[in-house]
């Protein structure tokens, strides 16, 4: 690890022949598939947190758009396809290094079936949301913004942080 | 170059040890520091579009949110304390894997002045945005869609794509 010239951060560079190894956030990019007044959720089939329920979401990869990623992601989890989407929130998680876009978009003919990352797929309805087996803080996040938005009769476009304080808790800030 | 296993993408693949190396987008992280009813604007030092007028950005580091990078950006390009930050505009840039996250942010008692890597800072105006000097489609598509919220009395978080459609055109999609 050095400083190169012009930086002020230590980055790993390589002793053969120079070439300065950066490391930064990855973009996590996911969705809210809409059907009447469902959404779809997939059962991870998959580390970390198997068989936990989650959103369509996953890395962004070169060459393609977040929305587009996300939209990607929805066909790859859950044999879905989702139109018209849009941002609908963006969350840092500066602890693991990511920060992630998450969209709001229509089921296409409320179909899905489970993608070779899911065991299972459920349209759920506000009250059958699996609260206590969802993956991680951002999907919670997510889906409770979702909710509120939902009963204010009003979408609009949220930013917020989830921080580490131990290895037990988090704390979420809303801007 | 090969799909690893349970992938579906071709990644570069350590011959020694196996280590797959992820290339993925990066967040370009920045902000329009307002004072009044002007923004500060930097003036580039560095390559490329040396000389060209920007917004303070530059890329997210690891540790950090979208949200401290942008204040952080404005620190070591413009020595200005930004404050109050809400999340303003995302934009994918899929030719160049890039997503920005730009917010709006208080700049602390109008005080800025050039950076490392700026030859001058301007607080400008409306009418004194340089426009044929800005330095990249992603600033001039910000600053458009910021005075058109200004004109409209209110402000709202956006997201567009900006497409390459050839060397020397693009096209921009809001969503």
């Amino acid at each position: 690890m050095l400083i190169p010239a012009g930086d002020n951060r230590q980055r790993y560079v390589c002793d053969a022949c120079g070439m300065v190894h950066y490391q930064n956030p990855n973009v996590v990019t996911g969705c809210i598939p809409e059907w009447d007044d469902r959404i779809l959720l997939c059962k991870r089939a998959i580390e970390p947190r198997f068989g936990t329920w989650t959103l369509p979401a996953g890395f962004m990869e070169n060459g393609e758009s977040s929305m587009f990623g996300a939209a990607r992601e929805a066909r790859e989890e859950a044999n879905a396809e989702v139109q018209r989407l849009t941002l609908f929130c963006v969350f840092s998680i500066p602890h693991i290094n990511q920060v992630y876009t998450m969209y709001r978009g229509e089921l296409h003919q409320g179909e899905a079936s489970p993608g070779d990352e899911s065991l299972e797929v459920m349209l759920a309805s506000e009250d059958e949301v699996p609260w206590n087996e969802l993956s991680f803080p951002v999907i919670i996040e997510t889906l409770k913004l979702y909710y509120e938005d939902r009963q204010a009769g009003q979408f609009s476009t949220h930013y917020g942080e989830i921080i580490k304080l131990d290895q037990r808790s988090i704390r979420v800030e809303h801007y």
